[in-house]
């Protein structure tokens, strides 16, 4: 299949940019360089992320983008990675497995669990400062873009109402605004930072904006009812965590048939945000195509 | 006495500037920003980070400077702040009180304290961003300053040496190797935010740097020795939690007397540190003897 081979090599590409851009595991302390790594480098990990940006910065630049995004596909995933640790300590989510291994916190310990996290929240903005500057993007709009997406008003937003939710009854309303806080606002940086690092002109940037958001929402209504459906073994995280948890999802919210005419719909939105970007825009479809029909 | 109206009215500067730099109580998720601004605004807060940076600032360039330094001295504030919340969390020193005050994680429980503690330190990365930037000194400059001194190599990797060295024999260089990166990385970084606010020369920024590393030092020095000379109340925190905690402290390594002496050496290698500044660094000179003979 071509483009399992395609994501296999932009993961391949993305990996090596990782190992290259942490500290090396023997660094002092020797302990949070392990901590660190062993999260980021788990087995499994789908890159999503990272390879949203290389993908955007094709559609938007061609291929010598894609070099050029690489220390920013790096950051967006040092932020995902951080916030999965963090979700999975005992006083958050309380999950023991992530991607089939053990959670951070069960290898490392707790205290380090939570400084790994912040060393790699913290090295997502050292690579930012690493990443080359664009006569529409500087550093400084870089710098931005990426700590209001990882605020208290997006990513950690999201986090703490998912939190406070729990055992809730929540609306849908509510339950958006985890989806585009926790999911929704770090996929569409990502593409944002992609089209960033091809120097894209604003119409562009809006249209990889429209098309991240609806993105975003399907991909987090597609994870829970792969939360229903799904076994712990083919999801590689402990299935049923969400019921078991007593929190709302779209498939208690809407049915299991509503979630996936709503995954539907989201994705189709995302499909008509692309239209504009015409041919360019072919592996990003066929990752919006991709997502949908995943299976874990 | 003219040296405390100085600080009260710096701190009264900083309070009202990190007032304006946090988002509202009332913003949602509203818990998080409450939380948030619980630590930032806990009674009996010194603000010592952020004076440094503004008599810095002062120092290379007068009054204006010191305008142009305060979202920085915000930053570093917002870093330490972080950095206190997840060292009070129980998987790590475990403290109920801090600055007289019951702790965040005892106030908002373990989630809630972790994510404030992120949000700080993402929030922190959001006001470099809104700093001006200077010739001499770009937002790449300002990021990758506060990036590495708050990463896994310095700020971090102090916590996570202190947090392996509990109840293990840790020789002087080690218990240094702690101190510089928990402590004087920070100090040094706030010191030089301020001459980079005042696009001081790379001739003054080197004599702060220097400044910072010793006066650094020598404030942990005498942390260690209030830990074990002075009551909880006076410090407003749990007194003689180092012993308890079998930690490695100065007192400990050096006898009091010891620990009294090396204070006092790092404290004059300071102040002839600054010697090339003159009679600008004249507040400077008076922070660091301030520092000597604090009593909490």
């Amino acid at each position: 299949m071509l483009f399992s081979a395609y994501l296999a090599a932009q993961r391949q590409r993305i990996d090596r940019a990782l190992d290259r851009a942490l500290p090396k595991e023997t660094r002092k302390p020797a302990t949070i360089h392990r901590a660190m790594r062993y999260s980021l480098f788990a087995n499994g990990a789908k890159r999503l992320r990272p390879i949203l940006c290389l993908a955007a910065a094709e559609a938007c630049g061609g291929a010598r983008a894609v070099s050029e995004a690489l220390p920013l596909a790096c950051a967006v995933e040092c932020i995902h990675t951080y916030s999965l640790i963090h979700d999975d300590l005992p006083a958050m989510d309380n999950d023991d497995f992530r991607r089939g291994q053990p959670t951070c916190h069960k290898v490392f310990g707790e205290g380090l669990a939570v400084l790994a996290g912040d060393a790699l929240l913290t090295h997502a903005f050292e690579l930012v400062a690493r990443a080359r500057a664009w006569p529409r993007y500087d550093t400084r709009a870089l710098l931005h873009e990426l700590a209001v997406t990882s605020g208290s008003l997006k990513l950690i937003a999201g986090q703490v109402a998912d939190l406070e939710g729990e055992g809730k009854a929540i609306d849908l309303a509510q339950l958006r605004f985890i989806h585009e806080g926790k999911t929704a606002a770090l996929l569409t940086t990502s593409l944002r930072f992609g089209a960033m690092s091809a120097n894209a002109d604003a119409t562009t940037l809006r249209t990889l904006t429209t098309f991240g958001r609806a993105l975003g929402v399907a991909f987090q209504v597609i994870d829970d009812i792969l939360d229903v459906t799904q076994t712990t073994e083919k999801l590689g995280k402990s299935a049923g965590k969400d019921v078991a948890a007593q929190k709302a999802t779209y498939p208690a919210l809407l049915g299991l048939d509503g979630a996936r005419a709503e995954a539907k719909r989201l994705t189709a939105r995302a499909h008509a945000a692309l239209r504009p970007l015409g041919a360019r825009a072919e592996k990003l479809r066929a990752l919006a195509e991709h997502l949908l029909q995943r299976e874990n």
